[in-house]
């Protein structure tokens, strides 16, 4: 299926109007950032004042561009957008970017400009993204409207809409710095003149490159719309969302921001749960638990088979499975069975599992491939959580690859991993064990809750 | 005040009992260990069957010790540990880490073996830490009990004590290799068949070289006393708590764990309120809150001056503090004034002070310092949270020493900081920050909560 929106996110030529050779400059870094990503398809940029921008042909306006014009990047301040919308609905430009602030977001003034802005869109049948935002980041497309300096891309499988475009970019900074999965779209609406949450979940919901989506919102304008296209979404993926302005400080705070109205905080809750939206709570969980979606299937069941470096983390885990809304699941007697023959004789084993008796009698990797092999395979565990002190020369694995091995095998139950201790250690096995598909933790909390949050989503898809 | 447990922190001579010439055994790396880190006294490995471990002198029992021995280091296992007791009582010993387990924690047979040790060491004078842990790290003394192949050392102002010697040992790791404080004292309880956590406590009290107190706890066995103890303790220094086996799944790991019979974790909350004990909820707080601690002071009020990178962060930062306790200030008209005289003419400033609009006009480093010295000069200010979205070349401070320098001068009032976006930059600024003392975290949650914790201690120090 086809939306409105598509061209966005795959467009063959783009105009940017505001086009700038002085580098640090919005016009300047836009233009860099295409090319250094790649963009194969064509870019106009506009400026009246010079010839050429950073070895490109620019023209005056975007009316003197000879081929068609996909996309129009508007750089240029508040003030003169509303001239440039109305030469780019006369180019018939159907799709614009418009980055600058000065709009609803600051006063009466700037909410009519923005109004006027629409009108003139609508009358063209031009969609528009913005004002206010960073725009759009589509990486397989190998296209981007940020005025970031030095955007890089990776391709994944993991989709960011936001209300707030710089939001959206460091989020994605430090995915691309920090994880190792993979981003297909970033959507920053910005004050969503026009193009709003609804719009973008509709698009994502037949991307063939998103398999799991996290928005961050402050305002919600049309909210019966967004409840039921994101009721159909989540039907085929997960929709997990931070949405702030939750206390009255916050609320505040988000009507300056982007001049979103304060909404009753239960009502959000409620129209989530209707929408079929996993609401988050923190800043951080738009990372982790999207990791968790793009690495792994949600559970069928919320028993929980866990394993743990010592015993202490195993009571901590087993706090927060319950706490979560998962069980400490009741392993099967052939599991325990297998879990004494690879123990000392006077432990008492059960889950949590602690390995470390094990390992005094079989070695680190005997034990752990035991422990994870048998919950994998015992009937009444749905999903593992799997914990490792890390510590150079004393508690390395020699060779880590079963772990991705049995999550291959057993592919319907989901595997989380925390690892902590060596910091050093820790990063390598994120590293190791995310290229094959296993996500890590840092906390025993973080990894209970990617997973539980996977397990909330079994429940809502199969209650829509 | 001299406490019976100081010498456990620092011994003139230690004798190893189960010292081993075979790397990997547990009496051959709680040696190499003491070497390592350069211990300053005796070592005396005892060892019937060799006359020399790691080039020291083996003696066949500690009896045949020619000096007197401050520290008895049990690594024998449970079924001749009491023995062992036995010839350390005789040889006037009166201290000593049981590092086995094999006693209460597993079965009838091990309690009453448990029992059978304490009984002696009463009769003699003697404390015993553990059994079923791995015992003690002491910074300043440059002595350690662990059997952790390679401990390292950084002195410094955290305490830890631990139920479980391992979940310390791990903890210890991941400070010394990720964070960058240091560690005065780690005290693993283990069993704690005699020292427990008040005596702990009580230690730390009067330790000069500690600052702040964090507890993993899994059961309270004389809850009256550690009340009673650290509620006077808490008065000089904060003590944070983890206690777990709080749900119904934790206790019951906990109970096959270290034996803690479950407690109805209401009555845990009140205890801990009556002891002004700051109780926390995950694992990885014990390492972010105690970090706050150790680099400011608790603010004397809750009114927080907030500064983002992001209008979103602002949003998300306001419902952080509104949700832990901490209220968004009311900024004075000068500092508002001193805003808008750095802000472009159109911006609304307030609080929480996005940067952004201040940075095109002024630049990032002015922007902040303008930011940050303004937050701290307002009356109206308790406390400072300032997020970065730290990215190269384009959001890179020049020379970040302003924020150092400006929270010496207000040492009174906390600042902490949340750096994000690229992963190297934020890891290298919060190395640059945290060593001139300004605690940096990765979420404006996490910041917003260390502080919050911070001020939970302010009101508790009062109340006591």
């Amino acid at each position: 299926m086809k939306t409105s929106l598509d061209t966005f996110f795959d467009p063959k030529s783009v105009a940017v109007i505001g086009a700038s050779n002085t580098p640090g400059k919005l016009g300047y870094i836009a233009i860099e950032n295409l090319m250094k990503i790649g963009y194969p398809g064509k870019i106009y940029p506009v400026n009246p004042k010079v010839s050429e921008v950073l070895g490109l042909k620019a023209y005056p306006n975007v009316k003197d561009i000879p081929g068609p014009v996909d996309v129009g990047l508007v750089l240029v301040p508040a003030e003169v957008a509303i001239g440039v919308i109305a030469d780019l609905a006369e180019k018939g430009v159907k799709h614009a970017v418009v980055v600058a602030g000065g709009f609803g977001e600051v006063d009466e003034k700037g909410a009519s400009r923005q109004e006027q802005m629409v009108e003139i869109a609508r009358k063209a049948g031009m969609r528009i993204i913005g004002p206010n935002t960073t725009g759009i980041i589509s990486s397989p497309a190998r296209f981007s409207t940020t005025f970031q300096a030095g955007v890089e891309l990776r391709p994944g499988p993991a989709a960011y809409i936001s209300q707030t475009g710089n939001f959206a970019s460091i989020t994605f900074k430090w995915i691309l710095s920090k994880e190792h999965f993979g981003i297909s779209r970033v959507i920053g609406l910005g004050n969503k003149c026009d193009v709003d949450d609804a719009d973008a979940l509709e698009y994502l919901e037949t991307d063939p490159e998103t398999k799991v989506i996290a928005m961050y919102i402050e305002g919600i304008k049309n909210g019966r719309r967004l409840i039921e296209v994101a009721r159909r979404v989540a039907k085929k993926k997960p929709i997990l969302a931070l949405k702030s302005g939750r206390t009255s400080a916050g609320s505040r705070a988000a009507h300056s921001h982007t001049a979103s109205l304060a909404a009753d905080d239960t009502i959000v809750d409620a129209a989530f749960k209707q929408a079929g939206i996993i609401r988050v709570r923190n800043y951080m969980d738009l990372v982790n638990y999207t990791k968790a979606f793009v690495y792994q299937q949600p559970p069928r069941g919320n028993r929980v088979g866990v394993i743990t470096p010592s015993g202490g983390l195993g009571v901590i885990t087993a706090d927060a499975c319950e706490s979560s809304g998962l069980q400490v699941a009741r392993l099967s007697e052939e599991t325990l069975e297998r879990f004494r023959k690879a123990s000392p004789p006077f432990i008492d084993v059960g889950n949590p599992y602690d390995i470390w008796p094990s390992v005094s009698l079989v070695g680190m990797d005997e034990a752990y491939r035991v422990a994870i092999e048998s919950m994998f395979e015992d009937r009444n565990v749905d999903a593992i959580v799997a914990g490792f002190m890390v510590t150079k020369g004393f508690t390395e694995l020699k060779d880590n690859s079963f772990i991705a091995a049995a999550s291959r095998k057993h592919s319907d139950k989901p595997i989380v991993v925390f690892a902590t201790s060596e910091w050093e250690m820790v990063d390598r096995m994120q590293a190791d064990l995310e290229n094959q598909s296993v996500p890590v933790y840092t906390s025993p909390e973080l990894a209970v809750e990617a997973l539980a949050t996977m397990y909330r989503y079994s429940v809502i898809r199969a209650s829509l």
